[in-house]
């Protein structure tokens, strides 16, 4: 079901699922048909690295996330589980230089959208909540490093009305520190820390964007 | 440096590494040379299954965290690398029968204890921040289920004065709901969830507790 070494969710399946792309529609309190989003992200991350500083980097770029088929066909009772197939974050930093950001392939970062067990306070359908487990890869090429975290990064977005949800402001789920390791020497101490991290999802891409 | 499929954190060496019981001493402010601690540890931890209900339920065991030298003799610059290599807590509730958590075999379950970039406000030596990556199993024979997590469980320590932090009370960092699969259908849609767990780190244990 999946060749990936560490499961961070549950796999969906890829296998002839259209690709959505700009101009596809987001509909309120519904749950659509499978599909593959193509999406803009843009983020706000805080690295710390002992013994240099505290490095605040905002990123741009996209993610491709696959969406199960839902559980149920009425909003209320449906669950979509997904899978961040690819992402593509850029930004950059005086003292770090360019960072990209893109998926670890040995993890599966997977997540789903399903109502809380403590729901939003409110009139009209139940919002939803969705959360999503991240294995990344931060290059640094300035600092000839790439960094990797071993505690999935776990991105949520609340008060979710669409799927999916296009638009949303969300946050990384990140208490404190979150131990981020070198690729050349995983065995050593973290070389750096991701300390916060919000985002904003996007909307549906043009199909020349992940290209 | 270790077998299993997944890392949580980083690996500490256990070979050699004195095992400490009850009357080992806990001094404040001052990192310790390695070992095994053979601690007690109580929870309170909330379940939520799908359709059937939510479900407080309160556990006791111990748990043997095996801890690296420090990095530094000094407390202020001292960061110690810790894994968790035995788990045993149960706890009963009358709908969900008696309950056995113990450690998922497949993963690392690791953490650390650090100075946090956001430090603790207070006159005196800096406390220190722990945490730990948990890969568990939830054994639960009268629903005929065992649940494993996917996304590590976060345990959490502030204001640690000492190591290890005996007597401290954590938390779980856990956003809403950690989903919890069924081993016996492990790509299936989770079973339960954790929405809750808060803990109390207990003192040094005999080793009759351990046989």
């Amino acid at each position: 079901m999946s060749e990936k070494k560490t499961l961070l969710g549950r796999p969906v399946e890829t296998e002839g699922v259209p690709n959505l792309y700009e101009g596809s529609p987001v509909v309120k309190w519904k749950a659509p048909e499978p599909g593959i989003d193509n999406l803009g992200l843009h983020s706000w991350d805080t690295f710390a690295i002992p013994g240099v500083g505290e490095f605040d980097v905002e990123f741009d770029g996209y993610v491709r996330v696959v969406r199960s088929p839902a559980t149920d066909e009425e909003w209320a009772g449906a669950e979509v589980y997904t899978n961040l197939i690819e992402m593509h974050m850029t930004g950059a930093s005086e003292e770090l230089g360019t960072i990209t950001v893109t998926l670890n392939p040995e993890y599966l970062s997977a997540g789903q959208i399903r109502t809380p067990f403590d729901p939003y306070a409110g009139e009209g359908p139940a919002a939803k909540a969705c959360r999503m487990a991240v294995g990344c890869m931060f290059d640094i090429p300035k600092l000839g490093t790439r960094l990797f975290n071993r505690e999935p990064v776990i991105l949520t977005i609340d008060d979710v009305r669409s799927i999916p949800p296009a638009g949303a402001p969300g946050k990384g789920q990140i208490y404190r520190m979150l131990p981020l390791y070198d690729v050349r020497t995983p065995w050593d101490q973290p070389t750096a820390y991701l300390t916060s991290l919000k985002f904003n999802m996007g909307g549906y891409l043009p199909p020349e964007r992940f290209q």
